[in-house]
């Protein structure tokens, strides 16, 4: 295991204008490490159910992914069900029921002293400063939260964005933690708070990234066949924090490569329904993805004098 | 001249937090003519009254435009005042003055026969027709447009864009035109009505573009300094169409990298007030953005198996 993700694994119904998707494998820490597993090895700190499927169970120990630290508790695992217009931008959240991830104490498996990364995905920041102090020093700790923490616990959240080496966040939610309208201003705010680096999520229009290096920038493939942007942030993350772990992410090149790989896996992510996309092993298909992103992006040095 | 533009020159009035900035050179063609003069030799045509100042129209000539096609008559020029928030994105139209703009009878220039390119900045689509019918063939017939022609003459913009090579459009405006809520499927369907290359506009997120070569998008560069983006779209079509002017812009090369010039001289012209930013010449500083974007967006292919 040389990366550790603490988040939710969930039941997802997903309402599309195509019909219903019931019960589907769910949560961040089942997306990230789908996506994760592709590039290093994966333990994932979550809770479930009696009721939790054990296909969806199986389906992540066939993918390798750590299973120690998924507890299983009487009660009714964590569902989450969403409507999406035709517009996948226009999601609706239509119920969420905790379950026994109410009670979520994160459980840390064996082995947390050697880990190369550690992914906080979006839960109670008092369960992530928990997890932080209990798993120690980590080479790379990245962090991710929502709305619901940002307005709900914002002194808590401030504190583990203090810690953490990189927050991962999307558009909306950057301009609410920081009070500010820009997001370049946003990024810059969020650095003097804390992390070394930050990458805003901006869906279909890609990723906006300040480090040590300075910007990084990625649009996001162009997809005909976008069906289902569930989990599309966390598996970004997957491939972004799968590929930085081990490797030294405070140089440019590296982190550049890191958001081309979780550009590539959020885009095979989106195009079926859940983890279906992710659920084997997509190395041709990624390597596919690479050469469109630098097909999409690459361009020539312009002569300085062009025309003149 | 080799590019000629037809399209507005105004008077603009920008209300910012910082102050008011008062009859400003404005206007479609002014922003065009003075990003493309760094690329290429243009040709304006427009009209203004009476009332406007002989400074902007030295300006203007003092860059090597050619004003044979600036009209100028008898009343009041077009004036625009606008009113940005806080936020660049939040931007309100307080008045719109046509002047002698309302009686626009374009003049074309002598010299016609040779050109390279061709922009049709917004105007009305039965005057952008007109112009075209008797301009003849251009190797190269680039099209805007906005809102208001979408919704008060479809049928007319429908015909010019069906005779264009290449529709440059804002994204809210390419899901307006083609009654769809995704900008991928608008962009093929633009296609599918008739223009071989479509480049729509995002603003803070970047260009997306679609041609016989497939896809192309590059992100904005992230500013610090963002004082006013009127006219920056049109100041990006400069520097696209400056640069793709007698050179095969069928090419995806060619292409991509006419977009990073685009993305590179609208970056200049935001930082500064009006047309400032683009009075002079800003080779220098264009090289210094080309490198930046290719630093923003620049990544090296992860190895295929990754991790494993």
């Amino acid at each position: 295991m040389r990366i550790l993700v603490v988040g939710s694994v969930a039941l997802d119904t997903i309402e599309t204008p195509d019909g219903v998707h019931s019960d589907l494998l769910g949560g961040s820490a089942s997306y990230f490490s789908l996506a994760a597993t592709h590039f290093s090895t994966i333990g994932l700190v979550a809770v479930v159910g009696d009721d939790f499927p054990p296909t969806h169970l199986e389906l992540l120990a066939a993918r390798g992914i750590g299973l120690e630290g998924l507890e299983r508790r009487p009660g009714r695992s964590f569902r989450w069900t969403g409507v999406y217009g035709a517009d996948l931008q226009d999601r609706r959240t239509l119920r969420t029921e905790l379950g026994v991830f109410e009670d979520f104490h994160p459980v840390l498996p064996a082995g947390t002293g050697e880990l190369e990364a550690l992914f906080l995905a979006n839960i109670d920041p008092d369960l992530q400063k928990d997890v932080l102090q209990r798993v120690g020093p980590v080479p790379l700790v990245a962090v991710d939260t929502m709305n619901f923490w940002i307005e709900g616990k914002p002194l808590a959240l401030a504190d583990v964005i203090r810690s953490a080496n990189l927050l991962l966040i999307n558009d909306e939610e950057a301009l609410l933690l920081t009070g500010l309208k820009d997001l370049v201003q946003a990024a810059k705010r969020i650095r003097e708070s804390g992390p070394e680096a930050v990458v805003i999520k901006k869906g279909l229009h890609g990723v906006l990234a300040l480090g040590p290096w300075g910007w990084l920038a990625l649009p996001a493939l162009p997809l005909s066949a976008a069906r289902d942007t569930t989990g599309a942030g966390d598996s970004f993350a997957g491939g972004l924090i799968g590929y930085l772990a081990g490797r030294n992410w405070r140089d440019r090149a590296c982190f550049a490569t890191g958001l081309a790989v979780g550009t590539a896996i959020a885009s095979i992510a989106v195009e079926s329904y859940g983890v279906n996309g992710l659920a084997t092993d997509r190395r041709g298909l990624l390597a596919e993805r690479y050469a469109r992103l630098r097909q999409l992006t690459h361009f020539d040095l312009p002569p300085v004098a062009a025309g003149e």
